[in-house]
This record gives structure tokens, C-alpha cells and sequence, in this order.
């Protein structure tokens, strides 16, 4: 049993048109107009699949195959919203291969003991609504549902309101639940799979990430008749402090990394001094004590730097979570997919959150990585070969009819 | 004769009312809804003030009071735009005290044998549209009529076509004019005189001024699995340019000041590697020759700073302004005024441009300061006292009706 490339591949194409950038990319935010019809024609193929679709109160999509015995279903799926200006594989892949999987199944009238069931997770990016992975977050119990409604964009848009507004605010309760085992593949973002010529991951867990947002307030004042003796300037303090995330892999060595991502200037123009920048640190390790001692190093470099340049500040640290290993059932039915279709692959952490990091607190998880030309990611030249996403979704299938009891 | 100190006020606060914030700051941004509005309330007042009204083909607004003599006039004003949150004095106390001061001459019948022209100046702030000044830079005939007109917002919206928008795209050439002198009054935006308790600044002209624009490509990618060893990442890139900005004045010395006032990330994102930084750089000094040295090292700090971290850029340093010497002619008409009214004052030189930077190329050039609270502008905190307001005012009616031969 074998998935159909030619069809995986048109649908990843159709899919992929909803929200295109003129450079072939994505933008595809969650719970935009794009989201919405992206999720319209995830259900119409859905159905066509014969499956019972369901939406949850997170917006949370679910299309079962039922199983021959009442058990917990094997979950799998990814999400579909993307970043701005992103690609067309990162969440996408992930659904689509899954869905071609179940399809594969019915073509080949395949009874399998547990119900399959296909997810599409809300808002995984975090590009619009913060948290990230909050659909997933929600349903792990992590994420109160009420926080989650009330996460706001950057218009001041309520996600409770803009899922009633693209119609998938759905009524099944948002909640653990049992479930056989929770499988997604995702491309890898990272560059150790091309580096190594591996068309697979086998994947082991994921790092401990930690998400920190600051805003320094200087003193706003015209840039040219103010003297530089007596000004307090946000932007200034703010290079400091990017300087010094940069610094903090460097002094604690191993795989960590470190990044300043969105960074905003008000009032932002050529001739003020900047009076406020609030801007977000990302923080990743595979150890959680040297996470914690990475935390620590921002807390000095922040007061440091709004110290040197008299700024006052807020540093808060909004969002941690620890190092997540996957279940050895799911890995090892990962493992030995890629053993009996003989595709050489390797064991990896990923360095990237996923919605399979909460669904590991409810149920045995695990992970598949097909591999990004480049390392590149989050970004219009996003690629993985046809041949290389073949392998991943054949890897699915088997590993997903394993778990469910084929 | 004095000027109505309570008649000024009201206007003061009436006119401030048109795009005041909730913090009782200002903004009004060029050719906004409330610009219109606030030029519309300024019309009604020229005509009430018997002033023949104008506009030119840059939204320039003249209000003309005859003089007994077939000569040039004598003009005074400043703009009514502000800054995002700016202040409230910042070109409206010019515009409204050159008014008062022509309200002044009606009260007291006074005929001059020069005209006395109030000006009020199109998009002076620079916030919205660049470059700054851009009205008087036409009148001047520094800057290409349809260069102005091509300006465009953040929103891609053209100067020529909103001008259109809200009225006041007028039909008088905006050309150089035969003036008897330009005079403006504004807030000095810096500590000095309030440092040196003194009510009044002679102006004897403006320090050189340098706008570049900088744009840096690295490299957008994933912030989780991207290894740090393969970064190019154009925000640690523009924090090393920030640094080096603010170096720029410690190692040249003198009166120069640097400001990085506008700067953004693509995508902003916590999650994305910064794939794309662009940021302005304003340099100003007395001098014009150590503007120049400024600028050579600013090319060498970003060339270091793109090289370090691998990434491409393009830097235009797009606007040039020499120091501006006022003319000596309406520098003391000023300085008697002050005397006359036994105001202490001192000499000082503008660190801010103004549209008199332009006008002095065209005409005989002066300005008065009035003292700034702290040093503070561009920001909701702007304030200058009535008492101190009431010397300028009183300065700028006897200086201009001296010009124009009472």
C-alpha cells in the first residue's frame, strides 16, 4: 500500500493557490478570508473522503474514519494557517499527507481497529494571534478557552469574534481527549536532513522554548535640536538588547538559539528620537536548565542596556515550555515505517514548536520531518522535493495503519 | 503696540482642538482629514481678518494685507501639520502668532508700505510624507513640482492626489516670489534657552542636516531550527548600524547629533528570523564640513555592520541641506524688537530644519524662539508658557512691521 503522489501533489497545488504570493509563497493567516477558504475546501475534501467532519470551539477541525472496535481514534494532521509572506509547506504538507493517507486507505478499503481521524489545528503560527499553537494548546488543556477568545491581533481583533466571523467557531467542547496516538508530518526548517542527504526524520521530541516580550520606554523628543547629553533614547537601548540575544548561544554554547523577531519603533519616524520600541525574544534549547540560565542572562542584558541609555522597562516572560520527548510506541512506529520502505532517515529533535508538543501531554505523539532545501523556512523559498515528500507520506500511512490496528 | 495676549490663546486652543489626542498632544497629520479641518478654521480667520486668501499648487495657503506701496511683501508664518502625538506648538504657534500679529496691525489701523503676507506651509513634519518641508522646497524651487507631487505615504497614497482629496490643491504657481523678507516664529525644541532662563532666541540660522535610508536583506527564516551558524539576520545587522549611529557624535565631537527614528522589520514576527530591516539616519551639525566626515563613516559603520553578519544593503543618503545663514537685515530687526520690548534673549542656531531653511534661498531669512519646556517636542509633553509666548509674539509684530516700513 502506497499513497498517490499525483494526487497529493494536485491537491497540494489547489490548496497552495489560496492565499499565494506573486512569489509563489504564502500568506495565509489564521481565521483570515484566505484561512476560511482554505478550510471550505479542506471539508469539501473532507467529505468527499467519507468522513465524519466535526469543529470544535477552537476552530479546531476533525474528519474521522470510523475504526471496526469503539477505541480512542490515531489523530493525525498539522495545521493550515501560515506566516506572512511564508511557504507552502510548513502546516500544509502536514494535512495534506494525512489526508492523502486516509484516502490511500479507502482506496485500498483498508478496516483498520481505531478510527482515523484527520486534524487541521487553529492558529498555529502565532503570526496573528499569540500564543502560538493555540488551537492545539486549548485542546491539551493548557491554554484556558476564554485566554484564547480573548488573544487580540494587532487591529485589536478578538480571535473569539474573527472565528465566528469566517464561520468555524464550532460547538464540540475544546478538551482532552483519548486517543490512540497523535502523528504529524512537518517539514524539518532546519538544514541537517539536506545536509546529510536523508529524505526522513524520525523525530524524538522537540527543545524547550521560551517566548519573552519587552518594551523600553525612553524620551520621545525632536532628533535635531535635542543634544545627545540629555537624550534617553528606546531604539538605542533596544540595539543593545538585540546585540546581546545574539551574544547569549555564543557564551552558553550547545545547540541554543536566540532570536529578536518583531521589533516595533513609535512614533517611527526620521526625525524623532524613538520614545518606546517593544520587540520579542525567542529562546530555544534541548535543556531546559540551560534554557532557564539563558532567561537569566536576557533578565542582565536587559537592565543593562536600559541602564547605560536611562530607559525604564517591562521584561515579561509569557511563555515556556519545557522540553517535549515523544512516546516510544509512536517513534518506533515511525522507525519501522521507514525501515520496511527502506528509506534512509535519521533520529532528530526538532528545534520548531509544533501542536504535536501539546498533544504529547494528552496522548503518545511522534513526528515525521521531510527535509527544507536550505534549512529555509517561514519565508517564500520554502521547498522539499516531491520525492522527498513521497517518502514522508508513505512513512504516514504505514506508521498511522500500524497504530490503528490495520 | 502689543499683541492680544488672550485672543491668541483662544485661537490657540481652538485651533488645537482639530486632531488633539487623548493625552492633549497632537496629531495632525499633512493633508489629513484633519489638516483640512484645520485649514478650513484658519481660512475663516484670514477673511475675518480681511486677509485676501490664496492657495498654490503645493497647498501653500497666503493671507494678504495690502501696504500702501506697490513692493514686495513681508511674509510670516510656519506650517499647522504635526507629527503622530506630537505637540501643539510646534508650526501652529507660528502660524497663529503671525496671525495675531496681523489681527494687531488691524486694531491698530497701522499701514505698512510692504504687504504683510500670513504663510502657511504644506507637509512641513516630513511624518508623512518625505522629504520634510516639501512645501517651501517647491516655493524655493529646491524640489521638482512633480517630485511633490509623487510623494508617497505608507499606504502608497500620493501627495498630488490627496491634496486634490481635501481641497486644497490650489492654482496659484507655487514659484519663487519677489519677498521683502520671511519671518517665523516656533518653539526652539531644544534645552538652551530654558537652561539660560531666557523668554527669547534670535535665530542666526540652521545647522546642515543629512536624511539617508538604509535597507538590509539577510536572510528570513525559521527562529526554532535555523542553527546559528547559518544566520543572516538582518536586525542583529541594523542594531550594529544603530550602535554605530550613536557613536558617530562621541567620536566627532562638537554639536553633532545622530538619530535612528524610524525603523522596520519584515515580517515582525517572534518566530522569523528578520529577513529585511530599512531605517532612516539623521545627521546635523553647525558645521558642513564635519557633516560630511559623518556621512563617509556612516557608509564605513554599515558597510562593517552588513559584512559581519553577511548580509546585502542599499544606503542613499537622499537629502542634503547646508547650514543656512539668516540674513543679517531681519536677524536685527529681531534683535531691535527684542531690545525695544526690553525681552532678554540670547543668539542661537536652529537644530531643527524649518521651512525658513528654504526661504532663505529665495529672500531675506529670520526666526524667533521661543523657550521649550525640557527641551521636549515632537511628543504630547511640547509646551511653551503664555508669558513666553507673549514676548515672541510681541517680537514678531515689531520686527515685521520695522520690514515692512510702518
Amino acid at each position: 500500500m502506497r499513497i498517490n503522489r499525483k494526487r497529493l501533489e494536485e491537491s497540494m497545488e489547489r490548496l497552495g493557490r489560496i492565499g499565494e504570493t506573486a512569489n509563489g509563497g504564502l500568506t495565509r493567516l489564521a481565521l483570515s478570508n484566505e484561512d476560511r477558504r482554505g478550510r471550505d475546501l479542506l471539508v469539501e475534501w473532507m467529505r468527499e473522503a467519507r468522513l465524519s467532519v466535526t469543529v470544535d470551539q477552537m476552530g479546531n477541525m476533525f474528519g474521522q474514519r470510523p475504526g471496526s472496535a469503539s477505541l480512542p481514534p490515531v489523530m493525525m494532521g498539522s495545521h493550515a494557517d501560515s506566516v506572512p509572506t511564508g511557504g507552502k509547506y510548513d502546516g500544509q504538507l502536514g494535512v495534506l499527507c494525512a489526508l492523502e493517507a486516509i484516502r490511500c486507505l479507502n482506496d485500498h478499503a483498508v478496516t483498520t481497529r481505531h478510527p482515523v481521524t484527520l486534524v487541521i489545528f487553529t492558529n498555529e503560527e502565532g503570526a496573528r494571534f499569540q500564543p502560538a499553537m493555540i488551537g492545539s494548546g486549548v485542546m491539551a488543556g493548557k491554554i484556558p478557552l476564554e485566554d484564547a477568545y480573548n488573544a487580540r491581533d494587532r487591529d485589536g481583533l478578538r480571535l473569539g469574534d474573527e472565528l465566528e466571523r469566517i464561520g468555524y467557531l464550532g460547538s464540540e467542547p475544546c478538551v482532552p481527549r483519548p486517543l490512540r496516538a497523535y502523528l504529524e508530518l512537518h517539514i524539518e526548517q532546519g538544514p541537517f536532513l539536506e545536509e546529510e542527504h536523508l529524505p526522513l526524520g524520525v523525530v524524538e521530541g522537540i527543545v524547550a522554548i521560551s517566548w519573552s516580550r519587552l518594551t523600553l520606554h525612553g524620551v520621545q523628543d525632536h532628533a535635531g535640536p535635542t543634544p545627545m547629553r540629555i537624550r534617553h533614547d528606546a531604539l538605542v537601548a533596544a540595539a543593545e538588547v538585540v546585540r546581546g540575544v545574539r551574544s547569549i548561544p555564543r557564551r552558553l554554547g550547545g545547540d541554543m538559539v536566540a532570536t529578536v523577531g518583531r521589533l516595533d519603533v513609535t512614533p517611527n519616524i526620521p526625525n524623532a528620537i524613538p520614545g518606546r520600541v517593544s520587540l520579542s525574544v525567542d529562546l530555544r534549547d534541548p535543556d531546559d536548565a540551560r534554557l532557564t540560565r539563558a532567561i537569566r542572562m536576557l533578565d542582565r542584558i536587559v537592565k543593562d542596556a536600559a541602564g547605560k541609555e536611562g530607559v525604564t522597562y517591562e521584561l515579561e516572560h509569557y511563555w515556556r515550555v519545557p522540553r517535549t520527548p515523544f512516546h516510544a510506541d509512536v517513534v518506533g512506529a515511525v522507525e519501522r515505517a521507514a525501515k520496511a520502505l527502506g528509506t534512509p532517515y535519521r533520529r532528530i529533535l526538532s528545534g520548531a514548536g509544533h501542536d504535536a508538543q501539546y498533544m504529547a501531554a494528552i496522548c503518545p505523539t511522534g513526528m515525521i520531518f521531510v527535509p527544507s532545501r536550505a534549512g529555509r523556512s517561514h519565508c517564500e523559498e520554502e521547498f522539499t522535493s516531491m520525492d522527498d515528500i513521497e517518502h514522508g507520506a508513505n512513512a504516514l500511512l504505514l506508521a498511522a495503519a500500524e497504530l490503528a490496528g490495520r
